[in-house]
């Protein structure tokens, strides 16, 4: 099925916005070589998704992310991403909008995402992710400065 | 009332370990002080409780977790911890075990955690929380080895 193309571990990440387009684009795709091309190659890597057990290794992420796929892809959208950024990793915090219920009934869902990225020799890996429940509407963000009452 | 001690920013964490056992131990206790000490000195350092807003920035962590002590110290252990370490920074995978309920009839629940720290000029520092519901019994660690069925 993949042979058609060159396979998606050969991709050089130039950056973690780079790599995890390509993860919330795998997830929208359903595609799981795609996704598992993102992940650094560490038996520690790891993966808590909304609700489910916490994956650790390629392995069990694999397994968690085939049986997610099995009702095809997520319609994801990753939204006011905070950066910190080092040289060799980076953390990025994402409030992820997700389609949920059925496809004639869809309605707006929030996950809060912590995704942690590792520079490898490989390029920018993914190194963990960790998504859970959010408000179910969109989120005031705290830490910012409250509006003013004066309009 | 914090007077009596020297104020909990002087420590110098000598280990992402030991900064993790001080956030812990600032959450059973409800010590605000203590666990602000703990955090990076980074605009960014981003914190996600479980069922939480996602919170950035020291004030807005210091507000969240101020409403949380309103009620008084929580009953968590870490538990089961994978660690990922570089030189300059450290990813903790954790399932912390937190009593729930009245205090005559608690009972355990899980929490799934992912703790970010930053080696800085003033030692280790807790760059990210992300901590999430997890399963109400202890998880089985799916990437672990399949337990044989030959006894």
């Amino acid at each position: 099925m993949t042979a058609r193309r060159p396979p998606p571990q050969a991709a050089l990440f130039a950056s973690p916005d780079d790599i995890e387009a390509q993860f919330y684009e795998a997830l929208q795709q359903a595609d799981l070589d795609k996704l598992m091309a993102v992940w650094a190659d560490d038996e520690d890597v790891a993966c808590v998704l909304p609700g489910g057990p916490r994956l650790v290794g390629h392995h069990a992420i694999r397994a968690g992310f085939e049986s997610v796929f099995a009702n095809g892809g997520i319609p994801v959208q990753g939204d006011k991403v905070r950066r910190v950024s080092q040289p060799s990793f980076a953390v990025h915090h994402l409030l992820v909008r997700v389609e949920i219920g059925p496809a004639e009934a869809r309605e707006p869902a929030w996950v809060a995402a912590t995704n942690v990225y590792l520079k490898t020799d490989q390029g920018w890996r993914l190194l963990a992710h960790h998504a859970s429940p959010a408000m179910a509407t969109e989120l005031p963000e705290i830490g910012e400065p409250a509006p003013s009452v004066l309009h």
